[in-house]
């Protein structure tokens, strides 16, 4: 255990020594076997990677550098040892690359699914600190990475299409949480806001323009769609917008860059190296998610991000 | 919220401002229906309040001053709003009684049990904090409260017998964290170790035993057993050493108190008020849990705990 641990794993609680000068950041969230992943074709490590990097992708949205975890573990009846520890290596791989450390938790029965729990925390500088809240119109609106790929992957997995590239089953089997370019984002302050999409585009666009009090108008033809994606929709004909919109578990970083913050954004653009940073559309005064593609501009309709 | 919680609930992660000059203290605990409580005879408010109560406990037992919580709520098929409601009133009347702030957490389906997840955060200095690796020996042993109540509570709700007075049934339904024992224990430095006890007393020396590298011996009749306990114990002619040893749920605080602390015990009783406080006995060089009572001194087998 680092240093500013002072008590870890084994007493009643973990004692942490807090980071000068800096705010606590701090998530939740759980995968549930059956809601978030499925055991039959997900691997343990890959349960574990999950259930610490969609933890770890919500303090990248807030400009947050992570250090510690704590796992609340609830295994159903009759899982073997050899399942937890793969479950565990996946958890304190991911963890290890980006310096977290496992300080607490517990381990309990339960007679339902496995669960796992995750607590992330990490530290943030008081003007750094990236919300949902801050759009403002005008403002231009980017993605990180691709999206649909993920998607596609689930899908691959789920009916056992075997000729899928490992890089593509690596889009839903191990997420990569985007703290580097959260960490940029949010010390060199070109962003004016900033979600992870877990749950589809039109989902993130809805929260921040909910959020900030604004709206949005998206260039249907700009959304950076994943090659496996993209080749899926031009083989089976399906609704390009509606899955580059609503396609989840993609864990890229949606934010909105203020017009004077463009030579930032390409301060950022050179530090995040491959990472894509795509421009997808403008926010707007108005309120509402418009849609504009070949076919002209179309209001999101409430509630398009649950069709998925 | 607070003037110290930045960000609240709504976005990716709760922002708070930490406490200057003191340690954080995490911990995390599920309660699982089924497992660490039962729907069909525990009310949805008795099931909040439990879920947030082992966690406040688990700071109590380190000298920690709870803040804040997240809430991990793992809904069932099926479950009724107002259900969840009661469980949120439960989970938030006893927060208000600690000042501790609700800043974050998730809410998932899931295909099996009802499932509450808390993380809790406290503060302490860094002098002050308990923990179960300093018992010496020559250190008394001491717990907060009575035992054995909230186990004879359990099982005349499991059994649906009507006959128990509300006192009793409460010890069960809506354990009492014993937040400001610990705090003071922590401030007046008179304990040398502590822990909760939410797995019975036995488990509790065995882990303070181990974790301190000492051994204990403790005098049966000083074991403040709980009214109805004793009753029980009477009619039904149980072992009454097994049932003060390994009833659990009491959610109390064993704690060590080295020779010349005795004073600071004795401020402390001043500022506890009702709260007993109860030598059990006393911390030994030679390793092992040894328990005497009238029929002499025997040594508390490993496993003992588990005959539960």
């Amino acid at each position: 255990m680092p240093a500013w641990v002072r008590v870890g794993p084994g007493d009643d609680a973990a004692v942490l020594v807090p980071q000068r000068g800096a705010l606590q950041v701090l998530t939740m969230d759980a995968v549930v076997d059956g809601v978030h992943f499925d055991r039959r074709f997900v691997p343990p490590a890959a349960i574990g990677h999950r259930a610490l990097a969609v933890n770890l992708s919500d303090l990248a949205a807030m400009g947050a550098q992570p250090h510690s975890a704590l796992l609340s573990l609830m295994l159903p009846p009759a899982i073997d040892v050899a399942e937890i520890d793969g479950i565990l290596d996946g958890v304190l791989g991911l963890a290890d690359r980006f310096g977290v450390a496992l300080v607490g938790g517990n381990i309990t029965s339960t007679p339902g699914p496995l669960t796992l729990d995750i607590t992330a925390l990490g530290s943030v500088r008081p003007r750094r600190i990236l919300t949902r809240s801050g759009a403002r119109p005008g403002d231009e609106v980017f993605v990180t990475g691709t999206l649909g790929d993920a998607a596609v992957a689930l899908e691959a997995l789920r009916t056992d299409a075997g000729d899928l590239p490992d890089a593509i089953r690596a889009r839903y089997l191990t997420p990569e949480p985007r703290i580097r370019a959260g960490l940029i984002l949010g010390r060199n302050r070109a962003a004016t806001s900033c979600m992870d999409l877990s749950d589809g585009l039109a989902d993130g666009l809805r929260q921040i323009a909910g959020a900030s009090g604004v709206g949005m108008l998206v260039d249907a033809a700009a959304i950076p769609v994943g090659d496996a994606a993209r080749r899926r929709l031009a083989d089976q004909g399906e609704d390009a917008l509606q899955t580059a919109l609503t396609a989840g578990d993609d864990y890229e970083l949606l934010f909105t860059v203020r017009p004077s913050g463009r030579r930032r954004l390409e301060a950022l653009r050179r530090q995040v190296g491959d990472l894509p940073l795509t421009r997808i559309g403008i926010v707007t005064k108005e309120r509402g998610l418009v849609v504009r593609d070949a076919a002209g501009t179309r209001e999101l309709p409430a509630g398009f991000e649950h069709f998925r």
